[in-house]
């Protein structure tokens, strides 16, 4: 078609592009999801409607993109890793965080329904996330980003557990559950919640002590283009078209796996060819 | 709170930010909406439901994000320009990006049903947008920004119009009517149009042709900071918490001014102080 | 010719590119010319032999590098600023800055034997220096940036001459001579100067107290491009390939202007068409 | 010290900051050493003044900077790798690449007079080099980076040899010997040579066929640092002072080996630990 003579403005847009071969983690998070969560009643310190919507929201963000590979959740955040030769929006770092940002919204909004049946959404308390991408050149570093985020988990909640009985079991103030927890260790805030509530912190939902980890699993259907023979810079290389669709359909098809587990250890890692090749 | 020995994953994290004093436009675009459209039934060459919640999703962004000066839409795509010296976020390229595209996705999907209240959204196609953000150094540059859009509004439409009211009206398939407007110019699709099916395009509906302008009009309440005679290194520099806190009051409070006019033209351009300064 | 297997490395290569249209400033620092000035004696406060030649590299440079309006220096560091419109290297930071301190390294080795003919340059101890490129959007904080870098030289230069008179005519030690400076404020210096060793700080050299300005001056021959009557967009639209070289080749014949005035008024800007357009 | 009013300029400083733990290669290439080698009669097709004099500059620089473990280099260009790891200015991209460019620029300079003593150099003919920043995630992708370029001094010194051969020795013009070898492959060079001229290639000099291959041998001296038995994830944490300055130390002592071999099998990259380590 015609090209106008404004055309040139194009000329500012740069994009910019993620490093190949490396490992991309987006991480969304909710904005303002403590007035969100205070103004649809979130139970505390953990609401399993709010956690198994996020979880609903990235099982079906990963079935529409195949090239995510794995992702975990706690509280009102996710990240999502996509396989390192992704070459999804040819690794534009805005137009990935942009879309998963809005894929993740329109799920979220979509299965509100179906978990908080009584609370309908209100024009003024739309539920929105932002996105970053994060590359991490090996495995060790990505291993070490999702230990993060679930020492991150576990502090949060181990608190959180604690200032909430405080308050709803011990009767104490916010201000007061505050203080009583300052200063405290890990082991004081076990103590704490056993010799005086009888919680076994062990025997908390263990989605919400360990989050929530999700793999696409392709150990079923081995894909023939994994030659061990194949040298690494073969495997570097653009693969042809074709091999992206035949493994794009099987990636399609993996099942999405929800667990709890701990991902800090290493038995967690021994499996990672099932999601990670 | 305790810090995990993996928190050096932390450093990996690099944020793009936009250079100071440029005019940062963000532009959303529908994803697959050429599905999307076919799949809920968008009248064709325009419809005007869809139009229309594309603008109300545009003006109640505006409403929530302040330092949105103006925008303008047509088809699935909107632009958003942000006053030149925001500091919204940092000016970090990824959060803006993924915010404008889950706030608008939110809001469009919030409000499908007041436009299409018979087709409800189903899980296997809902509505989604991926961004951008462009920087332009100086107002004349923003201004072929948006010159640009609405040229390509207008030679999309008479296109498209043209296309479809040979289906339509004269029977032809979409092969054949691609073929009769091969190699045609404007004056061509305004002849064929007007002598074979009796249209004057330039009576065509507005929105439709010239697409959608939208404006903060901050005419009506001048801001006191705007002292002319100060010198330019002043105003470059930070404003103090106070304000810019007054600023955004005001902006909060002015109106969103929806026109379907020239904005190729000086007329428009003349006005500029209204919502540009 | 054949391309090897390898050739694939080449899409892990990342040009940062500047953005159209602003004021790019490539500012050079000596590395380590703390050290170096002491090794081959440069006179305190001030080196008339070491300024004049970094003057005469810059110069050198401009004349090799047409693209370059102006440049500001003082001390072991030189700003060199490109017109806005300026397509040198596409705008390639990484080539810009690399090119710089390469191509201002060559000049003051080079010329080095001319200004310090009895202190040969030995392999141990070479000059080296290195850049960044930052960019304005506008001439407002383009003029800010050159008054910046004039007000560093003078708050440096008052106090090193101080400093060193101290020492110098004064007899303390560099211990001592801090202890007097500490807290004192620009009066306090001159007056110091003044009433202690008779020195009027103002007749000091302009080229130690103002810097050295360097402009290209194009305003004996304007370039018939230069139709005021053409709008902005023309003007940021790329120019055929003939302009460009006859551009060029006025820009090469102008004569670099050497100042020690002050730039921070307006005085100096009101000029600024002479070099800036 | 006292701080003027237009220090706020420094806020468009924009930093690129190359990731964390990718291996770095910088590459210097001769600006215009066409029209350079020309000016200074340079042997075709090599010049093996030229050739070691770009060796010693590059030596000259690895002493100095002890980030760097390895480099390549043919012709008029040079590629130093950094180790993973390297701090080096923390890993801003514009201070490493006008760093290594005047660093370089200035060896080559001073040493120029020792390999081209009868020709010394001219102001209006310097010796200039531009450089750029590469990251490469993996030690796969490196090793293809290194084979790329010896590949590309292979496929060009067989170009060339052949060329020059048959215009000196085979008396043809540059236009002729350039059509004698459209569309040859490598077989019918090598047989050109050897049935028309009696030139076995494999004989000709290695640096020529091969290019430079530097490395900073630290096996010598291993470090205590490097415990096989700590996790990756403290490998990837920072370093103390301490342990850095003692690192540094080792690799300043460590001795430069240059070599000529072929580094695109795996032998060369069997020892690879002995320098990438």
């Amino acid at each position: 078609m015609a090209k106008s003579r404004f055309e040139y403005v194009r000329t500012y847009e740069q994009d910019q592009v993620l490093l190949p071969n490396t490992y991309i983690v987006i991480r969304l998070d909710g904005r303002g999801f403590h007035r969100f969560s205070a103004h649809y009643g979130f139970a505390k310190p953990n609401d399993s409607r709010a956690l198994n919507l996020m979880n609903k929201s990235a099982v079906s963000l990963m079935k529409q993109i195949s090239d995510v590979c794995g992702a975990y959740g706690q509280s009102d955040e996710y990240s999502f890793v996509l396989q390192r030769r992704c070459r999804l929006f040819d690794r534009r770092e805005a137009k990935l965080v942009s879309t998963f940002a809005s894929t993740f919204t329109a799920y979220y909004q979509f299965y509100w329904h179906d978990y908080f049946p009584d609370q309908p959404l209100v024009a003024s308390m739309l539920p929105s996330f932002d996105a970053r991408a994060v590359q991490y050149p090996s495995l060790a570093e990505l291993r070490d980003y999702f230990s993060w985020r679930q020492a991150d988990c576990h502090i949060n909640n181990l608190y959180n557990t604690s200032f909430w009985t405080l308050i709803i079991k011990g009767g104490q103030t916010e201000k007061e559950a505050e203080h009583t927890l300052m200063g405290s260790n890990s082991a004081d805030k076990n103590e704490l919640l056993f010799s005086r509530f009888g919680i076994n912190y062990n025997n908390e939902d263990a989605m919400f002590r360990k989050g929530t980890m999700l793999i696409r699993d392709i150990s079923g259907a081995p894909l023939q283009t994994q030659n061990p023979s194949q040298k690494d810079h073969i495997a570097l290389q653009k693969k042809s078209k074709r091999q992206v669709e035949r493994e794009e359909k099987k990636r399609n098809k993996a099942e999405i796996v929800e667990s709890h587990d701990d991902i800090i250890g290493d038995n967690f890692w021994r499996e990672s060819y099932k999601w990670l090749s």
